[in-house]
């Protein structure tokens, strides 16, 4: 059994950790964090659990995280940084699902997130936790940078074009619908049912964080820098993303071909047939991601259509599919829940 | 191995039945019909089942249903009645997810649904299936009528007052709220998104087919006749159904106690703490029913706030749970799915 | 024109007076403050507005409100009562739609609200702002309290039967279901999208503030006590309240007749055909209440089903219908708005 | 009073319509026709409308269209061009809200609607009715061919770029997001609440109708072709478009004084302040349009944001802004109603 630590366990990526590690044939939940919340009951919080996680959250002082076999932090960006490498000298090994390891170059990181880094070592030697790319550098870890949700839709959508070299890395788009539940479960107006319900919008325009994961990703692939402009939306659905991906091709080539080769080994990346489009309800509560190709009209434009719910193959899903590869454990072991539809 | 066989599979009921089985460990899936769509692959038409349901649509007489173990019809009122005889003689198991077989009284079931009915001494035979009322005789029966969903949530919550016998039979309420899947997947003005949504609305006061079905309940359960004011509601939700239920208490009880005892060894009846209020979203796709108790101003009107999903408990979960009894498998096997929250 | 100040309108009682005053021939909006929000345009804020509403927020000591012949509250509960006193010396009518001053029972208003009462002599003479009941006091009060959502589609529901003597009193019942609007423009977790959205709950059933404000005031008609059981539910809408009453009755009576007689000149209450359903889109963004009464199967129970939405007849509509009376205008100028369906 | 007669009332444009001509202070409602629902009080379909249209829907062949000074076509697709000539030969004049008179290209209209038309001479003389691109050929016409809500959005978001001539022509986007009552009041199962609610999905990748009417109108202003990929969603809310449209700039341009200064006095179009992001509730049931444009990073990609309702501004608010110029009447008459947020 491998022994599992939560940090931060209060939020939407908490309890969806919860909800899979506890159908988990093969992990022991020891303990849960929560400075705010010590002391309740974790199924008082999230009714869902009841009679299923029997947690109660703990001061993050007083829980037995060295004793853990791997730690989940499920916090705010700045927090894991602050706590990992004490952890990581226990030999215990770290999943953070937060941004702290994201982007290698420091200065970048610095920028985008406003905050100095507090371990910049420990970036060079994280792994970023996207299996279809890095599944063997995930495997020797000791440190995952969990992807971002939108990264997770896009870079999965963008890649066998970029690896195949018919795109044009100059006028890559990406324009990405979020449900709201990936605004986290904080208290801000702009979440609000009364707010967001029957409403639609783009946000962060200017400047969204994940902008720079995404580039840094595709550049590593393309081995050549890429010129993306991303724009996320907030859409009223709770779980969800849909990304829908606009690349010129530079040279002829078979995309349904392609993309069915690239994932055809891939449990949990799912190409639809020619002329689909994926529902985000098709993937609600399931670690999948699937995909859709298109070439309109017969032109030099590819659609690229990809779907994950954010919660899972953008967050918790993801980050448990990363512990099976940590402790060579079935990449899909306690991640085979069929997805809720309707 | 379960040897099972699915009439009817192209609605809300189907496919939820369908993604409960195909997880279910003790269960081979061996045919799914439909007229309609034979030939079809079911995942084409339920994408969620990508991977995991491999079957075929096929048409009702090609299904080799007789070489089935049980067959479960998720079919429209009035279809289970004319193929049960032929399976039962086969010695099939049938569980009519429909209500040919729900109400005793062939006189007031054609009255309420509007048909005479094909064979009423097999309405004699038939076991409702409410496994927390009627367990030991589910085990033993052949034909097995499944409950609907407001029957269900509301004879759960009504249950303990009227065993104890502290219930005012004569003004029973039974106030709820069901989610729009409960409109099934058939193409009506009513059941649009523009129509549904945002909007809340109540339907059928007049008389709905739910209420004989939960006063013959009450009333075998109490010993001599209720009166019951059943008003449905149509609330924009996919799945769930809250009922809120006013009962005038006869005597004085201990609410909170009542109801925990009653309950103590349902693993699918949640009884939640003094003063809490069940949300549908805990038992989204789960098949519990969670309740919780009031008695307001400690005043001489019990409350009764009663949740379930009216896909799972309320249809397609509840159908898998009397297979469970059916085969002597637990009562849980394949039903512990832990609800999506949010 | 009537010269309008409104304190504080940052929140969804202040954009919905705003959205109706601003279009109101006979109103002209001087001042608007927000303690916080001071020196920001009110658009800003409201993008409906652009072009139509050129104020900006100012900071309440800098408003010049005694030049107001009206001054509105769309306040939390104590603030009004603070300030009212000021206003009326200085010939200023006051509308406040929190609760300062709807309960004339000043120790029970204490209870209910958990603070001591500023001005108990202004509860007295303050007049319960629901025209259909109080037409002829409202247009010569200075100090109206605006009744509270719950409070408009209950009573409004409730009051023919009670006027006609033919409801059992000791046993009514309210259940009420209320959009998430209701719940105000304040960061609050329960209020999230991903909170209330797909989900239905009830809440409060221990006891709701609008409970006493309903009681009283059915108490008044019946010129004698009335025992209610009133749930409030949260529905996910984004305005809508539908009040499902229960009512026996304690004599024969035309059910219909009696509400069209009684509704019969009421230009904001629209009886509905026998066997309707009014639905909560039928009034959204409309200061009307629909209502339809049911006597299902011949019982002697009455259904009493009556929609508004909450922001308008339930809160903002409801004031400037008020404001009509109090400066001699038609009572529904300025409110003539057709409900926006779908 | 301006006559007029609606054919085709039974839908979401046809009550949209409603809603705004009988709040019009100029029109006089003559008739509005149903084949399928004659005889019935349209307020009785929709029950927004009590109290304010007193009209059956009539058979079309027993309305006086006529007498009308102006007759409205709400009806699918091929209806309009049956009927046109002789109500142009009455001298009526006609506003087709369906697709029939919108694309010059005979062959390309018959290609993209899959039926032969019936007035190719017609198509010649219709003016297309985007006011803020053809103001003066709308006040002289007969007949006008209302635009589509797709092509509302994304050529008031496209144009003044185009215009300006700093575009790269071969290489636009429009990602377009609908909700959901732009699929019509017809009972498709692909509308219904439960597949639609808490879902997002790309359709029609491959070509939808809207693509050959929004080239036409860009390729009109540009002078040459223009190569567009246009993908439009499906999210859930009822009403609102939101258009995000990618377009390389040819040439160096200060985007939001472009903007400012080409919709400086277009009443309809609101160009919102450097930096917005326009939602879709602040149009909700408004005719407005409102853009914001961004160029991200400072790089050669403009992205406009652009959002209607649809059934306002994207159908039947914009077909009586286009009755208002044909009447001479102010061109906002009628159609001021504020937006309701929330």
């Amino acid at each position: 059994m491998v022994k599992v630590g939560i940090v931060g366990g209060t939020g939407y990526t908490g309890v969806e950790l919860l909800r899979l590690l506890a159908q988990h044939p093969d992990v022991e939940l020891v303990a849960i964090t929560s400075r705010k919340e010590a002391g309740m009951a974790v199924s008082d919080m999230f009714p869902n659990l009841r009679g299923r996680v029997g947690l109660k959250f703990v001061d993050p002082v007083d829980a037995p995280l060295k004793s853990c076999d791997v730690v989940f932090f499920a916090t705010p960006n700045g927090i894991a940084m602050q706590q990992t490498r004490e952890l990581l000298d226990a030999g215990v090994r770290v999943i953070d699902l937060a941004a702290d390891f994201r982007i290698k170059d420091v200065a970048l990181w610095e920028k985008w997130y406003g905050m100095p880094h507090a371990c910049p070592d420990l970036i060079a030697e994280a792994v970023y936790g996207l299996p279809e790319l890095n599944r063997e550098h995930i495997r020797k870890a000791r440190l995952i940078a969990n992807p971002g949700c939108y990264p997770t839709a896009a870079q999965l959508g963008f890649l066998p074009l970029i690896e195949a070299g018919v795109a044009d890395l100059g006028h890559l788009v990406a324009d990405c619908k979020s449900g709201v539940s990936g605004a986290g479960r904080k208290a801000e107006v702009g979440a609000l049912f009364s707010e967001a319900a029957d409403n639609f919008k783009a946000y962060a325009v200017a400047g969204h964080r994940h902008l720079p994961e995404i580039s840094q990703g595709l550049t590593l692939v393309a081995g050549k820098p890429v010129q993306l402009t991303f724009v996320p939306h907030l859409t009223p659905l709770i779980r969800g993303i849909h990304a829908t991906l606009y690349v010129r091709l530079t040279a002829e080539v078979d995309l349904q071909a392609l993309y069915e080769k690239r994932y055809a080994n891939e449990y949990f990346v799912d190409v639809l047939p020619a002329g689909a489009h994926p529902e985000t309800r098709s993937v609600r509560g399931g670690n999948f991601c699937r995909i859709a190709v298109h070439r309109p009209q017969g032109g030099d434009v590819a659609v690229v259509l990809s779907v994950i719910d954010n919660l899972t193959k953008g967050a918790a899903g993801q980050a448990v599919q990363n512990m099976n590869l940590l402790f060579d454990l079935p990449e899909n072991k306690g991640l085979e829940q069929i997805p809720l539809l309707p």
